[in-house]
């Protein structure tokens, strides 16, 4: 046996062992111990200022993935991105919902095919709550599969799916088609082995499904005047494992605070001080500092395939 | 007979007149050599940046009247507008385009319905000349009634129609369907007799619509440098009549810059231009040096009733 097929050899035997005998960062190449970090920009495409300041944080490397609200009207402005960098990686944020109070949007399928996913004044619900009361599977199944064809037919390749207002982990069996399409086209995904979760819910991950250890994301008990040492403190007590930081990036301008209306909670200011936060010096010097790996989805997908 | 019947009587007579024996002018109670003049905004609910700077000048009477885009994104603020504002002289600008590089939409109609209003790329025809290639008569009916239906449900009451670049103009057949669904609504909309028009489009045209004797919009051949030499023009050649001048209010802003991307004519610096004339105190003072009487679509809808 010439030495390329013995390492052929046991490169096979290796991908053969059950995937939980090594670690993520191990399969991924990276020392054991390592604190892989995925920093993850969602919502792009709601809005300009929502993309101009995401797609810059993806060129500067600020962040290191981002999902895009396919129904939303600036898809096109991202999907052009998407195109030109081919390398970024950009997944789906599966989009059930349409939240602000002057700026709406329907679904991707035909509306009459998705009846269910329409509140009474012919969007999206509003909220997670009415959404997960009247949404039905089959129809919210149909929707989030006409996601992913219209990201490809637009020429995007997804990384990753997740799940805008976590709608799509707020029920059993809307987390149940979220992981089916998933698995069929071989896409990682965001969730998380919560062990306060359903047992439904929990069950229908399998020791395969690469999630991360753990999600962080600011929330509204937090003072705009204690933006950066929450994001300093999550650096600082991330451990061994596989975390993402979930931000939403924007710049506060007429745009964003029109979107935003009477919402402060992730409202203009929030995404700028998300974006201002996330960009700085004093950032990236803490993952230095902390010996953070950030890492991609893309990373993970490879290992699907 | 008693006076007051026989001041009913003499109405009553009058309103049997053939309505081209009496002016415009005349009918709404002004002099019958008047300069009548709506100074229309096209284009609302396109983007904020639009809609700010349209709904300003609606409330300062810098212009009289505005019509609105209902299958853009931010028809919610304009619904929002109008249900606050009932006396606003709203109308619907029938949109059958999408236009714009990295910001597109779609139908009000379910997709599946009308799928020859849609492009390769899954939204509207981006260009008059395609859409007016492709699009079926029965279709564009479909979706132009959708459109007046769901404004009526989001609470705007129209007091007109007109056709977003022009696409209603440019086929007979659609012109019949548009001036067709104008007359069941009792909606007055916008036309013009022109004799250079195709005979079949001016055979739609009844004596009892009442149309602008001119239309004057700013167009690609003029100069920035010229612009309020334009608009000082176009007011002191204002013939008495009725006259429509359709303007584009915007903000020069990161918003609109990127909707009207790589399309100066008609872009968010033209539109600024448009803003900034229309609603400076020299504008104003030529319009009652030259004697205009600003009307509304809304006293010509009364006459219809």
């Amino acid at each position: 046996m010439r030495l390329s097929s013995m390492i052929f050899a046991v490169f096979a035997l290796l991908s053969q062992a059950p995937a939980q005998t090594r670690s993520l960062a191990e399969r991924l190449g990276y020392p054991a111990d390592s604190k892989l970090l995925i920093l993850h920009a969602d919502d792009l495409a709601v809005a300009h200022a929502e993309d101009a300041a995401s797609l810059d944080a993806l060129d500067t490397r600020a962040v290191s993935s981002a999902s895009i609200m396919i129904p939303c009207p600036w898809l096109t402005e991202v999907a052009d991105y998407a195109k030109a960098h081919p390398d970024a990686d950009l997944g789906l944020h599966l989009t059930l919902t349409s939240e602000w109070q002057s700026y709406r949007w329907g679904s991707v399928s035909p509306k009459d095919q998705v009846p269910s996913l329409f509140d009474p004044s012919g969007y999206l619900w509003p909220e997670t709550g009415p959404a997960v009361e009247h949404i039905r599977v089959d129809e919210a199944e149909r929707e989030i599969r006409a996601q992913v064809e219209r990201a490809i037919a637009m020429g995007i390749h997804p990384t990753h799916l997740d799940s805008h207002m976590a709608v799509l982990f707020a029920r059993p069996d809307l987390f149940a088609v979220y992981v089916k399409v998933a698995h069929e086209y071989k896409l990682p995904f965001l969730a998380v082995r919560d062990p306060n979760a359903p047992p439904a819910l929990l069950a229908t991950l399998s020791d395969k499904d690469i999630v991360p250890d753990a999600i962080v994301m600011a929330n509204p008990r937090i003072a705009a005047s204690d933006w950066k040492n929450f994001y300093a403190t999550a650096i600082k007590n991330l451990k061994p494992g596989f975390t993402e930081i979930i931000v939403h990036l924007g710049h506060d301008d007429a745009e964003l605070r029109a979107v935003t209306l009477n919402h402060p909670d992730y409202g203009a200011a929030w995404r700028q001080r998300d974006y201002d936060v996330i960009t700085s010096p004093e950032f990236k010097k803490a993952l230095e500092d902390n010996h953070v790996t950030l890492i991609h989805w893309s990373e993970i997908k490879k290992l699907l395939q």
